[in-house]
């Protein structure tokens, strides 16, 4: 093969394992990944999986950056042509909620899972979990603000804490699908978003 | 030893080993015990270890079992001589949120990582955090219920939405404290309840 095939040969293998990891990590975790495991799953031989990423560290970051691609590409991308503010932030929390649901990962969100994960240990996976939460956050926040501005909300709201709010309805919902298959989940947590955004 | 000082010997070893995994779990997780670490942390043998409860399950279900009952000391115990309803509901809250900020276990709520641990998970530990999740949802519910009922909260509010969306604001304060180190998270979370019970 020409040096180009090869790189993109080992390209695609790499995507194929961070694929399969990302799966097996919104069930299990990313720390009890391991690369015999996954090598029996992409059926490739332990050195070739290991090979590919070099320490089990790189290979959760790489899964980590997969899922942070998965939540912008289904939660922030689809809302980018609805106009700034209230409109924005109610799409943002509409796709969130949708995301949730039907989850493209097959343990639920990989971010939730793997921010629990972390949250007592310290480290590069660590603190790339707080990157993407933070950003979240500060998402939330930011489309509040230009709502409030506008006068689309009620100017007594706090912009962090409707942010801290809405992370929180998320994760309520995220328990409601996760662990208690609750049908209801999707419709109270809009109906949550609207109280939080009218609350006094 | 007469027998009752064997058993009572038996019951403080299993204590001791409890006690001591609670804490490794609330940082690791349950699943990553191992009955060989933690002879080496209670300087036992791993037979002694493994004898003391038989299984790595049995283990794991009694962690959670312990985790459980502090919960109950911290938050609900001292809410117990409070007037029932809404100053109750908030009483609740309150020691929620206090237990959160200054938590027993050094990796934070054990039941909060557990939850997460095993969402996309089967079997009886699963169904241990199941039930511990929803009973406490359902104290939530039944003292907004009273509380509304009693004319002390507004009748339109629904005592199932209220349980979820103050269960949300502890998820929401455990990720400020756990993975932001936010100081101002317990403020927010005091701040979201009384929104939640005064919003339209």
């Amino acid at each position: 093969m020409s040096p180009r095939s090869t790189a993109e040969q080992a390209e695609r293998t790499r995507d194929e394992i961070v694929r399969r990891a990302s799966e097996l990590a919104s069930i299990g975790g990313l720390e009890a990944l391991s690369f015999g495991q996954l090598a029996k799953e992409v059926q490739l031989s332990k050195a070739g999986v290991a090979g590919a990423f070099g320490s089990k560290e790189a290979l959760q970051l790489s899964i980590l950056g997969r899922a942070v691609e998965v939540f912008r590409e289904q939660v922030w991308d689809p809302a980018a042509g609805v106009p700034a503010g209230r409109a924005r932030l109610l799409a943002l929390c509409d796709n969130w909620f949708r995301y949730l649901e039907r989850c493209p990962f097959p343990g639920g969100c990989l971010i939730t899972t793997a921010s629990v994960e972390w949250d007592a240990r310290s480290g590069p996976i660590r603190e790339a979990v707080v990157a993407a939460q933070r950003r979240w956050l500060k998402v939330l926040s930011a489309e509040a603000e230009v709502a409030i501005r506008a006068r689309e909300l009620p100017r007594r709201l706090d912009p962090d804490q409707v942010a801290f709010e809405i992370a929180g309805i998320g994760w309520s919902l995220n328990q409601a699908i996760q662990l208690f298959g609750d049908a209801s989940g999707p419709d109270r947590a809009r109906r949550a978003v609207e109280r939080t955004l009218s609350a006094r």
